[in-house]
């Protein structure tokens, strides 16, 4: 199944809750059974259904809920630059050789408000185009706060539901979102290249503590071992490893350009072997229950956002923020009338 | 007024919004009244109260109220390694060197475990220790979702009624971070280095979006007038600037090093000329405006989000997530169940 991403993908609107907006009628349950048989415009129609504002949004989850939990989770995030797209690619072109079928979805929260994502996906999508065993979704927040903490797990069980063995979530890092990323993933690869940085930029990212293994791309360039080098002294330093059983991210090195994908063996093994432990360990389950538990989170957010929406529809928020401005009340203040009047 | 940045400080446990936490009694009154004489002891308290767990927290904020809406607000951002951390200190160097009273906030969103602040702070620091005439102060978000969008707005708050001229915000782009910057300050700068990306990054860096102005840090690097290119040619493509009246962001070049502070100036003129528009537009209130409104939902959502926590502590949501994980049910009826025993 391919499909050309779509660039921008809106994010929910907060009404798409309650499904105020009118569209055609959707046969849920057979768009599902259209999906599950590998179709990529059912897929793509139902990423579609939960993303956007749609009345079937329920209806949706409700009718996935029963096929999914199947799927690995692997994110990738990373600085701009670090070659997050071509590892990404290289990933998709190893599993697909392996006969799996792959979903990848790449989230770009750092474009908002306009279509961000547009110049790296015409790039990416190009190797795959025409690849039944392929689906590639781009997502975009369009600002709504914790727009992309809604929207990605429900785009996630879509391709899960859907029959994907394994589905790439990548990321640009630095920030939250790689956070964000981290508690969707059942394993988190954090890729650094030569020369992004020196060690106090890699410590202020707070990579260490996402990662389940680094990806060194770019080895063949100068400076790889020292990045290495930089990478092993602060797992050192940190103490999260040195508990017993504890998993110890190990380091690959990865040449992934256009042509190449040496290393990637590396990177698929270390994926292996944590996802061996996380079943092993226990973490894996505990990992899964810990991301419904933040969705069904996010979800509530979302739904008493929307009726924060409301109030500030009838101009209530804009008086109150008109106040705090004044100095003549605090935002507080502010805070306990606006949700009074939930 | 100076003191030695705290690394990592805590961003308010939702607890604080209901004062659970027992301390020592606060003189409030006492406190602004010092810290608006310059004392920075009582900067500093008064930052923790807001930002940790404490019962005089909307105290604090009420008795603020009628101080703030003084302070220019500055942002800076952009990707690791472009040089934020010596731009900002060539900023500080600048505005002290005009006179003004300035205020620092390091806003560290990549470390929410640990203190990710430490290293970068330490080298920092050292140039301004001893001027009672500069407030800096890191924070680092420790992973509760919206902890920073909640806790930056009250440090701000802190800054101004205390009687900064200018406060800087610096944070490490790209991603949602960036956005919650820009949508504190006034005047937002996104810094860009030579080599650190091509123009296909600098898009999916969304930094078009957030810049009020641009600064080519590193200028007499390389590649510097093909950056300068790059961001000529990327706005000439957005159509945001097209409108007549509307703010055009000017490209600046600097050397801000260690012990060069080349280029700051036409920073600073960039940064005065769009204090003007934002004056004669109405942007400037428009801004203030929505500031206000985002800060009194942040606050509110986070008052949602503890009542969640409770819920949360009694195992509530553990029984829904692994119900959702079981497959058993979805997760928007979890959420209903969720909110509804709120």
């Amino acid at each position: 199944m391919t499909e050309v991403a779509e660039t921008a993908v809106q994010t929910p609107a907060p009404a798409a809750l309650r499904g105020r907006r009118g569209r055609r009628p959707v046969d849920v349950a057979d768009l599902v059974a259209r999906a599950r048989e590998g179709e990529a415009r059912a897929v793509a129609r139902l990423i579609s259904l939960v993303e956007d504002a749609s009345p079937a949004l329920r209806e949706v989850a409700a009718a996935l809920a029963p096929y999914t939990g199947h799927a690995q989770v692997i994110g990738l995030t990373g600085s701009p630059g670090v070659g997050k797209s071509t590892t990404t690619t290289a990933l998709v072109r190893a599993y697909r050789g392996a006969g799996r079928r792959v979903g990848v979805l790449a989230v770009d929260p750092s474009s908002p408000f306009s279509g961000g994502a547009l110049l790296g996906d015409r790039v990416r999508m190009q190797d795959h185009a025409g690849d039944s065993g392929v689906y590639i979704r781009s997502m975009a927040s369009r600002g709504h706060l914790g727009g992309l903490a809604w929207a990605t797990p429900q785009a996630l069980r879509v391709l899960d539901a859907a029959g994907c063995d394994v589905v790439l979530i990548e990321t640009v890092g630095v920030g939250q979102s790689e956070l964000e990323i981290a508690s969707l993933a059942d394993t988190t690869l954090v890729l650094l290249a030569p020369g992004m940085g020196d060690g106090i930029q890699a410590a202020k990212a707070g990579i260490l503590e996402v990662a389940d293994a680094f990806v060194v791309n770019k080895a063949d360039r100068d400076g790889a071992d020292q990045t290495v080098r930089d990478l092993r002294y602060m797992l050192s330093l940190g103490g999260r490893h040195e508990t017993a059983g504890a998993w110890r991210p190990p380091i690959c090195r990865t040449v992934a350009a256009r042509d190449t994908d040496n290393g990637i063996d590396t990177v698929l093994e270390a994926v292996e072997e944590h996802r061996r432990w996380l079943e092993s360990s226990g973490e894996g389950h505990r990992r899964r229950v810990q991301r419904a538990a933040r969705e069904i989170e996010a979800i509530a957010l979302a739904g008493l956002r929307e009726r924060m929406g409301d109030v500030r529809g009838s101009a209530a928020l804009g008086a109150l923020a008109d106040a705090v401005v004044a100095g003549g009340t605090d935002p507080f203040g502010a805070a306990d009338q606006l949700v009074a009047q939930l």
